[in-house]
């Protein structure tokens, strides 16, 4: 009910039997307007990343919008090296959305978070009008602290960098979409949702000098490494034979059209290391749970005067084409 | 359009040519998925909290929902007594919003920054169908740091204590339902949605045994005040004839059978300081712009040992009624 986002006495009770029931903490309990939180340790800066959440459905085989809400905002505060610590979290939840889907969705965080190891420590809550929302939508901001001498990002691609990436492509997105329109590819097909700031910390301890990590969601894989070749004026070629996929979701981009490499994924790090750090960090990633597929996908290049940065994609058959950005939309609010 | 919220090409554009050209720093230019900050002076701790912003209509006397997400999150960190620093900015665009409203909530976030000392240093965009939103719904979340030895909140009020409030009451929630019914009691009454950093700075250094700051947003003054008692475990008394309120918001309060003590405020600061240093607090509070018709509204008193903490209500008439929380809601998506 609106009341439910009013500030009194209804808005007391959501937060105290739902929120607070899934995962309040100190800070939480104190109920002031801010959390006030230790200082980091010495010399280590902060790493601040949002994301807001309008996935639908909101439940999926392998996860649901509160687990994707951690998981997202975790992996974008870790690809910078950060130590992911605190998140915040503010849903905005349309009139009628039944409070037994919100204390799942709670619990999922609650879940979530604990396997990150960050704590949620802030909260709001709105209620739109029926009709001006879809039942929930989620912002998660995040707090990490990073230690000296860390200085990661798509900028730091060289020529002769190797690219990794953490598993599988795709699995996020068709599952969604097959959710969605009702359609089963595969039994066992689920969401690859997962906080991957264990496995980043694994790498860069085997890898000191990675270059950077990415998180390839909307606009998957082409999108990601458009962004680095740009940011860092360079060319990458990516091995289209290399590039691991399950047969479910092939099969499922197929039939439909999709461009596997502009599918969404919610659980997978793209990685550039050093040419001569490239097996460690691969070897990191598979001993990790969530990198048991890892591979090696391809190589960073010196872009041609002659033209900007390009991202090439060689074929299974030999040749060779350009992997463009995504243009428009493939998948609407696959996150 | 969907596609703008893709994570492709249509997506980058927006962000060049609306965020980037509004308020862009040197992390939102890096383009990674995190903004690293740089390490808080030695000791110093941090304060942390989000708040999502739904308020229809977008634009209104005195501001609009950019202003508001700005304020709102600002106001949120100074409560706890920190220097607010970052802001994240999260979107959540209805297909279909024009961009040009677009640009202008943006301009006016940087405005508000810039008048809050505070930088938007990571974002993100998300677009959803046409029907599942309100054109625009924003979060931010705010970092401040706070600096030794300062420890306020709720449960830090005592007996004997005195209770202000920055200026008048009910302007905001007046003005927005004003312009929601198309009704119009004044022509000068507007929303006095305001950051209040630097007048809860100059409050804190002229009191520095000030106890807690609280802005009565939704719910208004009469929820803020039976939080802190419930916080404090103390009753609060308000002088009725002392507590500042527009004729204008009165008069439309009286037509419409609002009580203003449960009108949200935007641009208001309530807070309990010790009775020795409540005429500095004052003094402070009237020589900042925010702050010009502040009051000494109440005292804190103990509570009951047969009863919980309550509020009261000391009315004009020398009656004293109890001061409820806001129960459901009485003017829905106000902030």
């Amino acid at each position: 009910m609106l009341g439910h986002g009013s500030g009194g006495t209804m808005m007391k009770r959501i937060i105290d039997e739902v929120f607070f029931a899934a995962y309040a903490g100190d800070e939480l309990l104190r109920g002031d307007d801010a959390a006030v939180l230790p200082a980091p340790g010495p010399g280590e800066r902060l790493a601040f990343s949002t994301d807001s959440f309008v996935v639908t459905p909101h439940f999926f085989p392998g996860g649901d919008i509160g687990r994707l809400a951690v998981c997202g905002t975790v992996n974008d505060v870790a690809t910078s090296g950060a130590t992911p610590r605190y998140l915040s979290v503010g849903f905005v939840l349309e009139e009628g959305f039944p409070i037994e889907d919100l204390k799942r969705i709670c619990a999922s965080m609650a879940e979530c978070a604990r396997e990150a190891g960050v704590r949620l420590v802030t909260g709001d809550t709105k209620v739109v009008n029926r009709g001006n929302g879809d039942g929930v939508y989620i912002n998660t901001s995040g707090i990490g602290t990073l230690a000296d001498g860390i200085e990661l990002g798509g900028a730091q691609c060289q020529p002769g960098d190797v690219v990794l990436v953490s598993g599988t492509l795709g699995d996020h997105g068709i599952t969604i979409m097959s959710c969605r329109e009702g359609l089963s590819f595969t039994t066992d097909l689920q969401s690859d949702a997962a906080p991957l700031n264990h496995l980043i910390a694994d790498v860069l301890a085997a890898a000191p000098h990675t270059r950077c990590f990415r998180d390839p969601t909307r606009g998957g894989l082409a999108s990601t490494l458009n962004e680095l070749a740009a940011q860092a004026q360079v060319d990458i070629t990516v091995e289209e034979d290399d590039v691991p996929v399950k047969d479910a979701v092939r099969g499922a981009c197929d039939m439909l059209g999709y461009d596997v490499l502009q599918v969404a994924n919610e659980g997978k790090m793209v990685c550039v290391v050093a040419a001569d750090e490239a097996e460690a960090a691969l070897a990191a990633m598979r001993a990790n749970r969530y990198g048991t597929d890892a591979a090696i996908i391809g190589k960073v290049g010196e872009a041609q005067p002659d033209r900007g940065p390009k991202v090439f994609l060689r074929t299974a058959f030999g040749g060779t084409r350009i992997l463009d950005m995504l243009v428009g939309e493939q998948l609407p609010r696959i996150c």
